[in-house]
């Protein structure tokens, strides 16, 4: 084994951790009732899709997956796999000025007033971050709760008890896709 | 060099190429104008933002960027370097009659009946896709449009040149941050 080749090996190992993403948790403080962490990479997950949520929450969502619910999704595997991990990101929707400048003048020639008024009125980008929630597949560790485990953390910090208690009850009329209401956008 | 050895090695070049986002362009039809490919790999970029245009477009947008737009976008890196991509990618707004029944009780029990019913008919899902847009950064290749190329698909075909003419056009209002308007989200 050459210096040369044994770098190679070390990048290797390196990357395959890398690589593998959502395998590794955190090092912040776990969530309560599910003990999830927010895992160090989730940032750089792949998209499953985009939402948002009428007035009064008015927000923007993306729901991004690591590697094993990347698969699973494009794959169809119904249920997900164990270490399956689903971020959904939200921020709040904002109308943006520059934006709108910016496509005012063209909105206006094809619509009209009003029209382009309606248009960069109901026109968003998101804004500032409002929470991260997390679903984790876990067969058994979360056995009675459909097998996921839940988690919501705002600016990082996992949120209380009592929002926890939430999550499980909302996820129920989505049991016939394993609790996930997200689709996959191609 | 034993056989394990190079296998190792060879899933090493393999890696390589995988984790160098973007690098790529992929095998299809190349756009008018500007000789833009699409990525073979630009649907695992890491997310950028999102957002979503009014009626009568009525989209939900969403902003990949390979390897090197994400790390220029993190850094506050202006103007963008060479090689950064950044894939828009806009999908159909669309009502989800399954996750407005599933929130509907919850949404009427706080909002009452026309706030619930507010908040699901402006909550969307993302629908059927309506395209692709890319950005690619050339400094010298595309030295007449602001250093960057432009191009869209649909149904991963490129558009005609009349849509590529409206390109850079629209984008002029951001030249002070390298004709870019959107701004990455945490």
């Amino acid at each position: 084994l050459t210096p040369t080749m044994l770098a190679a090996l070390t990048a290797l190992a390196g990357m395959m951790v890398f690589t593998t993403s959502g395998s590794a948790q955190g090092d912040g403080e776990a969530a309560p009732i599910y003990g999830v962490k927010l895992p160090a990479d989730y940032r750089d997950w792949t998209l499953i899709s985009v939402a948002s949520v009428g007035p009064p929450v008015s927000d923007m969502r993306a729901k991004l997956g690591n590697d094993v619910a990347i698969k699973a999704y494009r794959a169809a595997t119904l249920p997900f796999p164990d270490g399956t991990i689903i971020a959904r990101l939200a921020w709040k929707q904002t109308v943006s000025q520059e934006n709108n400048r910016a496509i005012g003048p063209m909105a206006e020639k094809q619509l009209g007033p009003e029209g382009a008024q309606k248009l960069l009125s109901q026109s968003f980008i998101a804004g500032p971050p409002i929470n991260v929630q997390l679903m984790v597949k876990g067969s058994k560790k979360y056995a009675s709760t459909g097998g996921w485990g839940f988690a919501q953390f705002n600016d990082g910090q996992p949120a209380d008890s009592a929002v926890h208690k939430t999550c499980f009850g909302c996820h129920a009329p989505a049991k016939d896709r394993d609790f996930v209401f997200t689709r996959y956008s191609p």
